[in-house]
């Protein structure tokens, strides 16, 4: 067994997300952390990554520098890790892609589309991969959905209602010292979207996954309830599909009683599925006119699906950071050479969850108005 | 005791609301079935009236006779039930107004604005009191989120999330004769709304009632899913409160897999609370900052609220019926001069009904415009 | 359509159980209550039979006197709901048998397994009917699980878990004056059972409604939590069945939480199914290798079974009167001679429920010595 | 960052709990798997290594070679992981032991009280650590509800139902070669009993982890379902607790439909917990006389609790394999002599169970006697 030598820019003390990568990471035993420019900071940056057994010459506070180094070593990095806020994705991720490093980069894809096209180049113009962590579309019932939307099981998809509604933001806890509220809520370094981007575009990714549609058009009503609050809290969005299916989106940072509400429901002509991410074990199947089914995660009678991306039987649950772990498993596979990635959200993802932010943003200041996908 | 005597228009062998109202009627033997044109068709009117125990004599084929006759009558009817057909509200209930007779009427209130308006008039001339049976107003649970809501427990309310899903109509039963399909999927008899008026209008209703918000706009889009159905079978819809409020609602009777899906979520700053209409004697409460409460119809911990209007202790099950008596019973107290009424829908509700119905389609038919509430 | 003439013993002002046969009486409008000895205080029952609208000459201070007059009179009473404590139903069980009138008889039979023999005789000697209210087979799913039981679908039953939870004796309530609880937990009153006897042989009824099984023997341990109480208010029974099915059940009222949380579950070597009495209109039934469904009431796929016994489609739930209704019905048909009462309990279900309590006394009184079901 | 050095015995392809005793030692990086005697045969214990990343010269195929060998190096382990069937637990446990290597155990303690004896007497004698894997005392909802009770919060504890129920075994598996059955229904390997060793003792040391109750003396019934099966495959069990409680324990391999349904519930005469493992992030809390709550893992208002040992914010799921991960960490705190190892189960857990399981079937071969707990 070959771990892949992982780096990881950003993640140092404190923060959040770049802990979840990390555990994801060790979950299936595929990557090893050998290097990171965990901070800005050089000194915070040593002392993080002394914590995490990184070693003190391959502790870099530039990742530029990072990038140069580890290309030049036998044993460099073979994936780099970006868990930086939204404003801080594009360099790193352009620098090493250049260097020939693949890159696994936390959600939304930048906190522009300036950004975000630069970051598309870089795809683009590079051999290395690049992996978006839309970490919801690792759960094996979301996989599972997926596949049997795609043999016919729900029929012509007619309805999808994807929502994910938190409470942490009810009250203004960016006054208070909350980090993680301070710069999500900052449009310099989230951008544009607030409840729109952080949480939003996983829901409208993971519709998408799951169904296979493509949006011809949103139509969006957004709102800071929060005072003072700059991005939007709450956002009631409107979508029409090519094929013409409909949806309705709704993320809110301000559902009261909420902690990470993604739920997603679809319906075709012949059946409908529902599935929430707080007890993401089970998922109802209702084929039309039969009694609803209970699936569980590698359940009975289920074959394949589920089954696949799960590492205990079923009735032992599973998490967000298993779910996470498959897709870290799967870039594993797909940067070994083992796999083709066909399930992982990449550039293409990016995009449209860039687009998905701005869209909103122009159709909240039109009142409303339907903005077209190809715009 | 003094039971109210009642009468009936529609609901004959075979129709479906019109049994409800009567089971409605006995639960709390309020009422007597005295009376009823319960047909247009003499003979069936005849033969149903007999099956209910409704004197020969007193079985008419006309309304307007019974209208007529009864209030002549010094044992005639105090109050007659409509259960007819949406474009056939109209012409009974001002026929009975006119004669003195109190009104308890099916929703929404009529077909057209035109016919509503009529309505309307008649309820300002006559000294007969009016009731419209948005029956899920009767559920004890939502009378006591409604007096939560008053009292200020979830604060200044933001956002609101209504929907009210079936799937009976996922398939085109309309052409395969199902009795209720088929008017239910008819403009001529229905109105303009389909799903919009059947069901979105109870879930419209139901998120005023428990809220007290005033809409000050909406914004939806309309689709029928039915090969070559006229009127709408899944609406998406935006809504605007004055005061700052945003909502949506989701009506569908495609989604496969569901039954009645009336469901309410409601989110203030202070707290928030979840309720489904399958499930009626539990409901969440959320206050922000503190463990998720399950309130039971009432159980431990409630005071007065939803224990008013219940007939056996919590963790025994009441359902649509005894909800549906609940607004009977205080229509046999308003009508006997023991209750205001306070709690029932009437006109005003019907009119806000029709409006709802009608902006929907208006601004689907302008692709999502707003339209405003005052027009 | 000719109603049933019935009369009540029991059930005056402040009773429960009355109140619940009346209305369960009436919900599909198939008795009128035409007469009442509703209290042993002439005073008292005069009062409450004038509210009930029962004629001044039909209201009877003493059971006998009443038994007399209405098997005398032309339009005296077809059947009588006896709604008096436990100790009280022999005595006027009896007196209506003999007079040839129909019985419909709370339960437990009785307080002691002598009265319970005397009403058995009195049963066999008449030509009239006797129905016993375990309210509970009156849910249409638990119908329908009988029938999916006899017909094979969970294969030969192994074991069966019955519960019924209660937290209302959690603390000594019959001390503070509440007069449910007084009676309930007075071994005069309600026999030598306390939460046996109340609220566990509803759960041993059902379980052997639903699954057919024959008890062979009982082990029981039996407490009582409150301070003083006399009779239990808690129990922990074994159960072992005719062709070796295992079965436990728990009966509680002091299980801080519970409502009314009956519940089953019964497992077959072919599949199993779970229901609750709190939300009774959905089912789970697991054939064994394939998905778990979720059966509603009259729902999707079902055919017959539960939609036979309910009133409105499924998703529009039905409750605890409803079922109880369910009885009345049958017990209607059997009495005007449409149907033969095969579902209705009976006197052997009333034997088998005082077997059950005494057994489970002298287990417990012999620390948990098995107890043959022919002792 | 100083990783503890760990090996493992058992656990080679094919093997199910040694992989999760894997990834629960990675998850928080706080173990190293430098060493192991996978399989007793030579070749396949080296290939197992070789795929887990260990090096050849540290794949032992006899675990005492690896005792010896292991506890004479500088860089040797310093714990082990057995995960061996039962019957072979106390051989490597004891070896590790007297070399000074820290054990972590998989549970029951061993297939025999002779062995679970000495396995007690290697501990006495060890200044080494000895820690069970009764895995789900690591979910932290499981030590909220344990700090609870402590300090009070249930009152005096009267009701515990405890239960266990799967389905795997509801067909004879065992005799189609599925390998796991084979070992667990073989007396020989798993000992006397089956379901109640292989899961009625998770159950059992589950309700003593979380009530500190002491069981008084037990009443069982057990009972083989399955054709020619040698050990039990459903259990029916009564307990006595010292202080007076009473408790019920069901453990079933033949439940259909059961996937992994481990249930808690506990009554106090202040208040009641409800958990479920299979959806282990939210458990019911009802103080007596108010709303029932719903608490999740480190959610609104819980304070420290459940908190301290989760990864992720509430609302994003934890899992089995976290909890599995608790006991880990906790280990590593342990052994790394940071930690008391309070809430670690240990050698007296372990003969606790080793009781139960002998109590259990001597009570159901004494026709369901009561065995005192001091024999």
């Amino acid at each position: 067994m070959n771990r892949i030598r992982l780096g990881m820019v950003g993640g140092g003390k404190g923060a959040f997300i770049g802990a979840v990568h990390r555990i994801a990471s060790r979950i299936d035993d595929r990557f090893e952390l050998v290097a990171g420019a965990l901070s800005a900071n050089a000194e915070r940056a040593a002392a993080s990554a002394a914590e995490l057994g990184i070693a003190a010459d391959r502790s870099y506070a530039d990742y530029k520098e990072m990038a140069r180094v580890e290309a030049g070593r036998q044993d460099g990095i073979q994936a780099v890790s970006i868990v930086t806020p939204n404003h801080m994705h594009a360099g790193p991720v352009i620098a090493f892609l250049e260097a020939g490093i693949s890159v696994i980069c936390d959600k939304p894809l930048a906190a522009t589309l300036e950004q975000a096209q630069s970051i598309a180049d870089a795809v683009a113009a590079s051999k290395a991969h690049f992996v978006l962590t839309h970490n919801y579309t690792g759960y094996p019932l979301m996989r599972q959905a997926r596949e049997m939307i795609a043999r016919g099981d729900l029929g012509t998809i007619r309805v999808v209602q994807a929502e994910y509604a938190q409470d942490w933001l009810a009250s203004n806890v960016e006054s208070t010292g909350n980090k993680q509220a301070v710069w999500r809520t900052d449009p310099a370094q989230a951008g544009a979207g607030g409840a729109i981007g952080d949480i939003g575009t996983h829901a409208f990714n993971l519709l998408g996954f799951v169904t296979g549609l493509r949006p011809s058009a949103l139509a969006a009503d957004l709102h800071m309830f929060g005072e003072g609050r700059l991005v939007d809290d709450n956002a009631h969005i409107l979508l029409r599909f090519e094929g013409g299916a409909k949806g309705m989106v709704w993320a809110s940072q301000v559902a009261s009683g909420n902690e990470n509400g993604l739920r997603l429901r679809i319906y075709g002509d012949k059946g409908g599925i529902e599935w929430g991410q707080e007890n993401p074990n089970v998922m109802t199947f209702a084929p039309l006119g039969q009694p609803k089914q209970l699936l569980t995660r590698g359940g009975a009678g289920l074959g394949g699906g589920a089954g696949n991306w799960t590492r205990i039987p079923p009735g032992h649950p599973e998490g967000y950071l298993e779910g996470f772990a498959n897709v870290y498993t799967d870039a594993a596979d797909l940067i070994s050479g083992n796999g083709n990635g066909a399930l992982l959200p990449g550039i293409e993802a990016g995009l449209d969850g860039m687009w998905f932010i701005d869209a909103c943003v122009r159709s909240s200041r039109g009142d409303g108005v339907w903005i077209p996908r190809d715009t």
